[in-house]
């Protein structure tokens, strides 16, 4: 991984046999992001995205292994009790051009993965919500 | 719905049971958003995304039901003489990671959804283009 | 294809008829554009998205004509030997809302396309690593 800051953006690259979500939590602590926007694209052979089902709190997985190219892979940094906290989905597709996707676990980049940190000068925490499982914004 | 803006960036979440469409529209009426690109990511079991066919002048609609996450979600706020007017995208993963998307006309949250609002100093005006049956931008 | 500039933020409008990768460079050659994120939604009824295998160095082009949507296309403009250089990725759904995409080679709109250029004051340059057999960003 390598990346550069260009005043608000911060342009970096995942290399072969890097998790994404590593690289990414590495570059934000490293530049004390604590809130800011992602995206991405690149290629990966190994990931694993989620779907929630509220009624049952819980995250279902899916894995997929091969030659994918990520088409979207969007979503924020923020904060939980000060500390990091990163909340990506991502889609990818296959050699027939099929998409697959959904919230992102972990991703094993293959070729490469170019991503754009768009950071925002400000503070959002997330809280545990009970009624739906989930660490969502908090705004007030 | 809550919301917080840090200058040019509104970060949002919006809630179970409300439509994306409409708490946009809320957001941006409330903050005077006249032109900003739109992102988001969340999970949704109940929408619709269309297809516009050139030659027929018309959109056709496929529903989906069921837990599906945001995978993309992105857009415009402009304006049509001088009045709010959004144009999104979104696709999103179902149970297996299968996507599905098109230009949206409705989506209901289930868990949350986390949009950025990108405000853009400017006004980008959309026209009614007979040709293709669109309101489209006008730049000059 | 037209377009106009606000600050650090270009939106664009490419018509019916005209290759996305094309007009994108004419915007960017016109405004100087070294260093940016890219972003866009539309309509395209006749595309060509790649998937690389890293394996054989080599990509797979999957094509496809009909009407489709764009549900996400983001990349990103950076330099190679000082010259311009797109790197996009994009998917998009069909008449079912099914979402194909990859690595964009080719993409003719068919009713309109929506683009926001997010210009980076910054350069990075892209070099040929031989090991993965592509033009990847050089940080330093």
């Amino acid at each position: 991984m390598d990346y550069r800051r260009f005043g608000d953006k911060i342009l970096a690259r995942i290399d072969p046999g890097e998790e994404i979500h590593e690289q990414l939590e590495k570059i934000a602590l490293r530049e004390g992001v604590k809130l800011a926007e992602v995206s991405a694209l690149g290629a990966v052979d190994d990931f694993t995205v989620g779907v929630y089902k509220v009624a049952e709190k819980k995250y279902y997985a899916n894995s997929f292994q091969g030659p994918f190219e990520i088409v979207s892979l969007t979503g924020t940094i923020s904060t939980k009790d000060g500390a990091y906290y990163a909340h990506l989905h991502m889609s990818a597709g296959n050699e027939k051009g099929e998409v697959f996707g959904g919230h992102l676990n972990r991703a094993v980049v293959s070729a490469t993965c170019e991503m754009v940190i768009s950071v925002i000068d400000g503070i959002v925490e997330r809280r545990f919500d009970p009624e739906i499982g989930l660490n969502r914004f908090e705004m007030s």
